[in-house]
């Protein structure tokens, strides 16, 4: 859905450590969204996180607003991030995968912006009141706050995750049953000539085997490599044998 | 489910940044998890992550290892993480929303351990081999390598994101890794003293075999008669050897 995380605008407001600027852009390109806004971050910090090595297009074409308002003023939808519980919040504040899949539809129409608050303090409430609501990440109560790279990983990820649902169910094959029996008939042969297996007590045993090499699962390929190093060791111990 | 938590096991391979470390461990710690292994940080940069200022008790407690066979030793399923669609995986890769779930699942009854690589070039083949399979996060195809510290986020937010639905484990009991190493050592020495494998060219059999068992999600009861066969057949070997 390319044309629809065009729609996406990630706004990082007042960020302090460029190396969370180039994290946030790093995080962006790596799901496909590529327009990065900043609110007022500090000047020397937007300045150093862009002439990073291997700073990236994101970063480059990163817009640089002087308000919050001014940066959401396009989007049809405005979500803020979060940390924090008990706040006196007066938004709906959402879980992530709730809020994620409010945003997915909101963007097949129009523009929709992320705010991201500084490291330090988050979005001040100021900011939260260009917000319809919030949107918090399910960290544990004990160390709520995540780093500012992390949380829009994060929140991207749970934004590309679901429209990704269309990855086909792995297709696992499975060795045919003619060839598990030949396994099993190997093996019991190996297990034989090492005197593991009691001669006349062998048919509990070779149950044992069958259920086993079922149990394997074994793949195709799997199947007929341990066919070959099952042949070979067999070959082995008759030949060891005969030489007595 | 915090005891169910209490069982993965997050190791970072050959971590050459220190911010990286730190960054992993807040992510564990926003998300609740407590448990860090590394194997073979680069030394400075364990140290430094360590002494850094509010570096978490996660990152105090993480336990260091020499190699991932030791770090990895008790846990039932090994996962690893990847970017790369392309490379010639021998592992069943799964989108990161599936694999959480199988993941998820197995925490309920044992310990799961998930391997993140090394910044520049990720899990090495040997690394790999130790890997039950393997996990990628939904990345384009422009831009798929994250960043160590957001791609834990990333993963662990998963791995919680759908605890809340409560998912009612079945539960499936797997061998330990260190079992399967045991069951790896004594397949290859059948198969060297079976002529199977020139020793000379030991090392990418070696990795195939490793992988190979890994490949037969063995129950613990399995692995524990297959590693007597296996025994009994490489005594077998040995004997013959011996008296010729």
């Amino acid at each position: 859905m390319p044309h629809v995380l065009d729609n996406l605008r990630v706004v990082l407001v007042a960020t302090r450590n460029p190396l969370n600027l180039g994290a946030a852009a790093r995080a962006m390109s790596n799901f496909g969204f590529a327009h990065l806004r900043v609110v007022n971050p500090y000047a020397l910090a937007f300045r150093e996180a862009r002439s990073a090595v291997g700073a990236s297009a994101v970063l480059a074409n990163a817009e640089e607003y002087t308000s919050v308002a001014d940066a959401v003023a396009d989007c049809a939808l405005v979500v803020g991030t979060t940390a924090v519980r008990h706040r006196e919040l007066q938004h709906p504040v959402r879980q992530l995968s709730t809020g994620a899949r409010l945003i997915r539809k909101q963007l097949a129409s129009g523009r929709v912006a992320i705010l991201f608050g500084s490291e330090k303090v988050g979005l001040s409430n100021q900011d939260l009141s260009h917000c319809h609501w919030l949107m918090r990440i399910p960290t544990c109560e004990r160390n709520i706050s995540m780093n500012l790279g992390q949380a829009v990983a994060v929140c991207l990820y749970e934004l590309v995750r679901a429209a990704d649902k269309a990855v086909k169910a792995e297709r696992v094959a499975r060795a045919k049953a003619g060839e598990l029996e030949r396994i099993t008939a190997l093996l019991l042969d190996a297990l034989q000539l090492s005197g593991y297996v009691n001669p006349i007590a062998t048919a509990p045993t070779e149950e044992k085997v069958r259920r086993m090499v079922r149990r394997l699962n074994l793949q195709p390929a799997d199947a007929e490599v341990l066919l070959g190093m099952l042949r070979q060791i067999v070959w082995k111990l008759r030949v060891d044998d005969a030489g007595e």
